[in-house]
């Protein structure tokens, strides 16, 4: 019979292989974690089903210490994933399905996207959540249908993070009892040992936050981690972390323990060594068939998701309409009257015809479309009062379940907690907070973006015009360059009907967050042709038109569109031909097809683009013959009246550069 | 005699006056922390001068917690600082001296930006780091010339951010012992009573970061704060933390202990109710002469700074060497020589003609630079082999000193420290991470051009250029979004020459931070005349002209400059005329005057722009009519040769849409 060691040394042969073909990648962590990943998988206490990587109630596995991939395909190949040992040869190569880092989509099996050190962790804290919500929300006396848990391998780079503090913090307020982290203590970094520059007690910083911590386990010790896992499943009121002593590139004689064996291939004698040393006498990407059959969990998986299946089908049988939404919600698909509900709350807001604040009418969206969508999961950072994030009939999240999130000051956790929500399912995330911090969450609304995530960010107090906080709270560059990122959605809407049709649109995204960007000052509302209103969600139209072909074209988004309005009518009584176009979403717009784009933006006719952000972004719209009315500076303290004046945002001024580009 | 009650009043008189007159602002913390304030000013553990707030050897004092901007303010003012009443009457109105959150060369005695939670306690401890490493430095026995404190006010705002848990981390493991942050731990954040949200054992959290922590403190009394400062001066080992059970908005009698006085008026009914309640009968903005005399500073500022004067004219009586070099480094003026340093540098680069990678070319100009530039404090976020950020002879930080940082995997932290270095003066940091995850740093990048301070972040890794490590380590959007923060450089070097003379630019910046952006791949030297090398730090000049006008002008930067001269031979040899542009820093040719940018890119002439990024920032160069090749989607995990060509950067490309834009 095949022995424990064989098991972790199968890792370790496949990771030191995979990584020496691809003559790139991270041994050590592999190799490191062998013993863990065979206490965890190998003694089934991490529960899924190979043949169906989406059954639903499968266990969350997530290596928030990406890097060491290997250990995942490694285990998906071995525990019968559809995987195969030509993808593990294929490791690293262009478009395969074994990437560098695990991708999210790519691979059978991988839960999240992970590399970005610390948003692994985030992530598997996000999954938790939602595991706990579901299950406070669908289960039934004797019918737990939502029951799994999330494990997650983390090494000190994801320690040293500070997005590990924000989350782990929540995690242990919230006290995700599924939830359970290992910690690969090898006190090896890329730069060496630790000891210069990570002195945590991290066992203590763990117990800070409330969690329960199994201190000191071996690392190497099969029995000792099992018993530590026992431990864990065993708290169910507290996140478990697992300190695991653990040596870096484990079995191999003479780079173990080092960090050369981090994150570059051991080459071929140290290999050839390590084959020795442990007693692995196969070639390269072989693994015997007793091996196989030892690390093969297709019979548990399907016993496993068999048992769930008829659990599930009594649930139903019980409670249909409950097992029906259940369904929906896990596969995340709107309700079937969800283009419905929409149109009714533009048609709603088109009548209201409000002046109000972006980030007032955002609440608006919200309580019109809450209603319908339970799977709303609000929140702020600790800005709820300023996002207006909150809705009628929202309940703070406490220990025992809650659809609004209060994060606390914690802008990139909550931004990377939301992408595991939205990943594992059941749930829509939102959260706010002010643009500016949008930069705090910034490399988690690029994951979003990277792995499809339909998170909503809500940006409030969008530029100079948020006033006396001054310029660490003003935005100037914020707006453009979140445009920047590749498959988000940036909104910038002009009034009420602009930021209803934002979030609906936002919402009907199953594969792209939104990022909506919103004012703390009153936005004077625009009356539209239902035309026009329709038009909202190709990103850019025709708000104000001329009589005729158009000398000039005004573009603007957001607070801008009143100025640039108010700008046209002026210019039209002195007889100047101005059209304007409201741009809530170039992202947007910059989808629709040519024939729709020039209709808007006619070519050869100037143009003059206004937004009180960095004006680089705009050359793109207006060209070198165009202008742009923007800000390249930074802002300053002061009412937003003033400000606005003094950075040129007047009608005088906008009628000023129109005049001097004609 | 004015009583320590009356001296903290004056300080909740005029913070909630002033935020009343200004109609908006923050009294809760300057009321909750007044007492404190008392304690450690009025006690005069706070060292300073208010008739010099430059002067060296003063304490440092950081509201990390900068919406309690008037506490300082109130501070400032009434301790005889030159702020006068009328100053604090203009608080957060336009060009005041008294913006919304302090401001960092707007106010007197202001040492840093504050508002972005978590990185006032950041800079902090770069201060504190600077102070201990020139106390090393510098001071010799018997003369002390470098001795100082920094003291922090954090809320539990700065305690939930994630950047918290980094620098604080650092701080331990550097046995700051200087350092002291006092904790407003009232309980409160905007989202209401933390219980729901911010449940951390703080004191737990920082003794397993090493701190000193001292635990369970009236903070609203003095003598208490008192001894707690003094136990925070024994010990000289670790930094201390100082727990302070305070209420939020102290004084006000149906205010006080809850969210509403975090960050809006009183109003008038409830100052006037708190004037009562506090026995405060004095006007808005009258504070009594014996109120002042209280509080003056002056004499103690003039006797103090004496004192270290005698001791600094003692030092430099026996070390008349050091006391100037102390003295150039401590006023941020580089070596006389460095001009003519960096010439030979480039000059001894262009000689070696070397392709490299540029990550390598800039640690051969570090090496180049270092020997003539003690001040230089480099470091990086873990990844010092990838980056290359050290050098010859550089020594690691340890307790005992040393000019080289291993900051750990916590790149916001690294960023926020070192420009707390910049701002205390006596060392040039510079601080090294992955391109990528310059987005974990953002908002300190962003603070740096803010305040003007000249960081010098080293990105190295910058495009697909990569490989292997895929889409998540890959820059797509970061150089044209750093490019977009006001006041930061952002070079992106072609070669060996280039990157030395970005790194010679960045140097001589006194109020500009720069970000060099650097290739992990080898980039082939380029040929240049002596006026083309000399036209680098003009940030885009003609690297391959073509006899007689261009036809088609080709731009590009960093790795796809080769690619342009290549593509260029080729169309010359076909006849066609074809100008490159070399563009390393957009930023600083933006600021060139319009003949030379006419120079370089000629009207009328189309322009084709090449970079491995986002395309949308090039349209400010190549207008509607020209083209970009660049990348609008994420990247692959492959071989980085695959990937170049896969995204289309090849020279038959390059000719092809060369020639369709003919």
């Amino acid at each position: 019979m095949v022995t424990r060691t064989e098991l972790a040394n199968a890792i370790r042969a496949l990771a030191m292989d995979a990584v020496q073909k691809a003559n790139s990648g991270h041994p050590g962590m592999p190799m490191g974690m062998a013993e863990i990943a065979v206490a965890l998988w190998g003694n089934n206490h991490y529960r899924h089903n190979p043949a169906n990587p989406k059954w639903i109630n499968r266990d969350r596995f997530v290596i928030s210490n990406g890097h060491g991939s290997m250990l995942h395909y490694a285990l998906l190949h071995l525990t019968g994933y559809d995987l195969s040992i030509e993808d593990l040869k294929q490791f690293r190569q262009f478009h395969s399905r074994t990437p560098g880092h695990p991708e999210y989509g790519y691979t059978p099996g991988i839960e999240t996207t992970t590399g970005p050190l610390g948003q692994g962790i985030a992530n598997a804290v996000g999954m938790a959540l939602a595991e706990k919500l579901l299950a406070k929300e669908f289960n039934r006396p004797g019918h737990e249908i939502v029951d799994h848990h999330t494990w997650v391998f983390m090494g000190d780079g994801c320690m040293m993070e500070g997005i590990s503090h924000e989350v782990c913090a929540l995690a242990g307020t919230w006290g995700l009892g599924k939830l359970v982290a290992f910690w690969d203590d090898n006190g090896i970094s890329i730069d060496g040992h630790v000891e210069g520059w990570f002195t945590d007690d991290t066992p203590a910083r763990f117990e800070a936050y409330g969690w329960h911590v199994v201190r000191n386990v071996d690392g190497h010790d099969v029995d000792a981690l099992n018993a530590a896992i026992e431990a864990a499943k065993a708290e169910t009121n507290k996140p478990t972390l697992i300190c695991c002593r653990t040596v870096i590139g484990q079995g191999s004689p003479n780079k173990a323990g080092g960090h050369d064996c981090h994150g570059a291939p051991l080459g071929d004698a140290e290999i050839a060594a390590t084959r020795a040393a442990i007693g692995w006498n196969h070639e390269p990407f072989v693994i015997p068939a007793e091996v196989y059959a030892g690390w093969s969990k297709k019979a548990f998986g399907a016993t496993t998701e068999v048992a769930w299946n008829q659990k599930f089908s009594a649930y139903a049988a019980e409670f249909p309409e409950l097992a029906a939404e259940f369904k929906r919600r896990m596969a995340n698909e709107l309700p079937a009257n969800f283009a419905e509900v929409a149109e009714k709350a533009v048609a709603e807001t088109v009548a209201k015809a409000e002046t109000v604040a972006t980030r007032k009418a955002s609440q608006n969206a919200i309580n019109l479309l809450a209603p319908n969508l339970p799977e709303f999961l609000g929140g702020s950072a600790d800005l709820t009062g300023s996002n207006l994030t909150n809705w009628k009939g929202c309940t703070q999240l406490t220990k025992d379940g809650g659809n609004y999130i209060s994060y606390g000051v914690r802008e990139f956790g909550m931004a990377a907690i939301m992408n595991g929500v939205g990943l594992h399912g059941g749930y829509r995330p939102f959260g706010g907070t002010f643009l500016v911090f949008s930069e705090y969450a910034r490399n988690a609304l690029r994951m979003a973006a990277l792995m499809k995530v339909n998170s909503i960010f809500v940006f409030t107090h969008d530029s100079i015009g948020l006033g006396e906080d001054g310029p660490t709270h003003q935005p100037i560059e914020q707006v453009a360059t979140l445009r920047l990122i590749p498959n988000m959605n940036v909104w910038r809407p002009a009034d009420t009907v602009e930021t209803m049709a934002a979030w609906a649109h936002a919402v009907e995204q199953a594969h792209t967050p939104s990022s909506l960007i919103l004012s703390r000052q009153n936005l004077a509302f625009q009356a539209r042709s239902a035309e026009q209103v329709a038009a909202i969600a190709k990103g850019g139209y025709v708000l104000r038109d001329c009589a005729g072909a158009p000398q000039l074209v005004l573009i603007a988004t957001g607070s801008e569109v009143d100025l640039a309005v108010k700008a046209a009518e002026q210019l039209a009584a002195e007889g100047v031909q101005v059209r304007v176009v409201s741009m809530p979403c170039t992202n947007v717009f910059d989808k629709q097809d040519a024939k729709y784009r020039d209709a808007v933006l006619p070519k050869g006719v100037k143009r003059l683009a206004i937004e009180a952000g960095v004006s680089d972004f705009w050359y793109k719209y207006v060209g070198l013959e165009g202008g742009v009315i923007g800000i390249d500076r930074f802002g300053e303290s002061a009412p937003a009246g003033t400000l606005f004046k003094h950075f040129g945002f007047s009608v005088e001024n906008v009628i000023a550069r129109a005049k001097s580009l004609l």
